[in-house]
């Protein structure tokens, strides 16, 4: 997606092997323009599958999922919670993830009664590395008996190993940019997607 | 604003003397085209305040924050971090806030970048109980010396102090619904807001 790839690429900021900092717009500063657009890319890319529910995870994929469900005709939106048990009640879905930013495990939990058995649900996240988040909804999913239609995704780290483990199983994968490298402080683009 | 204060009535759940459940549509489901809705709210009411930068804390305050921010012209959106500080680096204003709901003290991150001086920020937040959250934000406001235009919340706990001590302050304030109190599982909504 242009509007995406030329943030990265003139605000974005590579550091060492592989941090791709892009808070400026996408996950402490947000652009709106760019992350309505990036809704609106998703939208476009999942027009034909019939979505009924947006699933993403606290916090910074709640912005681009929002604009998602927005352009695809106002369908809801369900994150799942990082954070203490206590805000969700003790009938919850569980996923563990281990996040490789912060060195430790999460647990991912969603309430029951939001993803119901057969319910079309499309995962949108901010980001892509190794693809633990993502993997954890997708468990939940499986928990829940609901269907995923597929991920859409930001930023692919396309050094890291998510990208390359959800093509691999088969999913419908929408990364809107993939990072290949970083270059003495300069994130570089894959031009493939 | 009547489509919120119906789906607190209808779909929100009262626990206990204060336990206020909204979180089928606002903070773990979220509501979309309500969601939207309750942004136009809040750019109706803060529409000739010239805001630059709505402010908004992680995680269930970002949804509503983006909503207000398409509706004011896609202004930018910031969100206070809460978690680890690895994820914001060392150029940061800081306040710490205690949350009553989970009985710590958490720390709001800012970066230093993207707050600035003369800045006129609007804050917004899903919900209000005692005020921690909002008067940590209007806290990294002084620090930045930005200018507070005033503060909305979707959902105020009005028998808690939150909406009292704002009021006193004397910020321009807007809640767009306020909960009287619980009577037997059912939440009473104040009628003069």
């Amino acid at each position: 997606m242009e509007a995406l790839k030329k943030a990265i690429e003139t605000i974005g900021e590579g550091k060492g092997d592989n941090i791709v900092k892009v808070d400026r717009f996408l996950n402490h500063r947000i652009d709106t323009k760019l992350s309505t657009e990036m809704g609106q890319a998703f939208a476009e890319a999942f027009k034909d599958d019939n979505v009924e529910c947006v699933l993403t995870v606290e916090a910074s994929g709640i912005a681009v999922a929002i604009t998602t469900a927005q352009a695809l005709g106002n369908i809801p939106v369900v994150f799942a919670k990082k954070g203490d048990p206590l805000t969700v009640g003790p009938n919850v879905y569980t996923a563990d993830v281990f996040s490789f930013t912060h060195q430790v495990m999460n647990t991912l939990r969603v309430d029951r009664s939001y993803i119901t058995e057969g319910m079309r649900v499309l995962i949108i996240d901010d980001f892509l590395a190794n693809g633990e988040a993502v993997f954890g909804m997708m468990n939940i999913l499986m928990q829940a008996r609901a269907t995923l239609v597929g991920v859409g995704v930001c930023v692919e780290k396309g050094f890291q190993e998510g990208g390359k483990r959800l093509e691999m199983s088969g999913v419908k994968y929408v990364p809107l940019a993939v990072v290949d490298h970083i270059d003495n402080g300069k994130i570089v683009l894959r031009d493939d997607k």
